[in-house]
């Protein structure tokens, strides 16, 4: 199957993104994107013992801010490639974000997930009109049935994270992070993001390095996934041998080829948390946010608020990145204890 | 006790707001409150059969859109009411957003609250600075309790919908609202309330009468608490029974003074939701929009996805007044089926 395949195709990404391409890419989203709010509570500041400003990406469009990176990628592709059409694969968020905008563009769009992904997120992909390959995950490598896909349609590959377009417009919400934050009275502060495989968190520390260098970017991962936090303490990408937690949207083995350096370079260091903090932070975020948060958008609220000693400053600054959870998971964080 | 009172304190509220008194509480209002989002989701399009546009006020501080009418009654107290301090009777909403509204001016609040409301409202409302009343609402009225108050500390009243400035605060949701839909491209479409009292009803009725005038809005209201939709058809305010149930915001007995008279010019029919349909909504809300929005909160969304029949046009915008309520409640919600 490997020797189909385009050279270019699945070749290594080439750089991350630089200022130009992520202005280029807000540009692109402008008046699409949904420009989340930065909300907050009197109750999480006493509870966290300083200010927590909360960026709901939750309520993006799709449910997580994927749909900015999936958008920028789309944008960016010539006539030709539209035509041809755009593949992804995905369990979930990043599935839906390219299907969004695939379908936004007129552009086909072709998801390869596997068959056992949670039944919600299958339809919830297939209603924004992707088509859908399912494989099994213990005997299909997506990684070949993309690569054959792609050889045999000419589609391009829209990568979850190692993609400069992608990580261009999840750094869109870095941009809006840093007018809110200033709106707010907030110049200096830690910048916390839930952390799979860095696209986010790398957008958003390039933005922030150009716009408020005061507010530091700290990446933070569950308990048994803590593959960036090892990393970036060991000064080389490091993988995780676990495979699947509560936590599903950001349990990604490593670190990006191109987003690790991003982080190296810009980024404190790496929080992990436990997931009983999680799903107490998912509970917070209901009582007093009035926000659904899914367990993997929840690390970096969880950390602010049960790891106060770990953070620096008068305020802190969370990304509730998205909020595609099950009802039986979320009534599971509702019945924690506080 | 009532022979202490002042004459005007207690006595009927004067008049509705007019243009300029709604734009003066704006501008007061601008920087305070959350311009919330206006949210939809391709899913809610295609239940309803329509587009569903969701003004999303449970996002507001303190939950819900009380804060803006408490912070436009507060902040037009005179230097000599605010001295002496304002009071508020409420089970929920109204006295959260009444607390917050005097402790950003420096105010005494003093809430009257039943003994029996729930223990996280009285809770969050202390939290809020404010000074607590407890009565038992079967052998304590808290008109009698609050009379007593003002006349002996020289409170000023703070009604939770027949006060002009209430209703002005409460307005500026309208404003938002159609500015909102502009960008939207909306311009003509039913736009549903929870309605209680009719405070947020009136309010939005005259913003969006001076604005958008092919904007028309209808309250909602639980099954047996349908006093406003009964007024309105019978064109005289009429009474509810019952006195609890599951949209515990929304249980006022009768519309108000001042609030009728608006709603009988400006609204349409009113729509009357079970609450079954109800907690579908509430259920709906949490997997498509990822907002926890509370019963009372969730009428106006069930009858935009469950009762297209009964609306007109190609959009429907809907208010999701509140979040705030316990998370078993939630959880029964999130129970229900499909």
């Amino acid at each position: 199957m490997a020797g189909e395949l385009p050279v270019t195709t699945l070749a290594e990404p080439r750089a991350a993104p630089d200022a130009a391409l992520i202005a280029d890419a807000a540009a692109r989203l402008a008046g699409v994107v949904r420009r989340t709010p930065l909300l907050s509570s009197d109750f999480l500041d006493a509870l966290a013992g300083r200010r927590v400003l909360v960026k709901a990406e939750c309520l993006q469009h799709t449910g997580s801010f994927k749909f900015r990176g999936g958008f920028a990628a789309v944008s960016a592709l010539s006539a030709a490639e539209r035509a041809r059409g755009v593949l992804a694969w995905s369990s979930g968020n990043h599935a839906q974000g390219v299907a969004l905008a695939a379908r936004m563009h007129g552009v086909r769009a072709v998801i390869v997930m596997p068959a056992d992904a949670p039944q919600t997120k299958i339809e919830a992909t297939r209603a924004l009109g992707a088509e859908l390959v399912l494989h099994d995950r213990a005997t299909e490598p997506r990684e070949e049935i993309g690569a054959a896909l792609i050889a045999r349609h000419g589609l391009t590959l829209i990568r979850p994270f190692d993609d400069p377009q992608v990580i261009a417009g999840q750094a869109s919400t870095g941009l809006e992070l840093a007018q809110q934050a200033a709106e707010d009275g907030v110049h200096s502060a830690d910048v916390l993001i839930p952390c799979g495989g860095g696209g986010l968190t790398a957008g958003v520390a390039l933005a922030l390095a150009e716009t408020v260098p005061g507010l530091r970017v700290r990446p933070v991962e569950p308990q048994g996934f803590d593959d960036t936090a090892r990393s970036l303490a060991a000064g080389q990408r490091l993988s995780n041998d676990a495979r699947m937690g509560l936590c599903d949207a950001i349990v990604t083995p490593t670190p990006g080829a191109l987003t690790f350096p991003v982080l190296q370079r810009l980024c404190g260091p790496g929080l992990v948390v436990p997931d009983d903090h999680t799903l107490r932070a998912m509970a917070q975020a209901f009582a007093r946010l009035k926000l659904v948060i899914e367990p993997g958008g929840a690390v970096a609220l969880a950390a602010a608020l049960f790891q106060p000693q770990a953070l620096q400053g008068d305020a802190v600054i969370v990304i509730a990145s998205g909020g595609n959870v099950d009802r039986s998971r979320f009534i599971q964080a509702l019945s924690t204890e506080d």
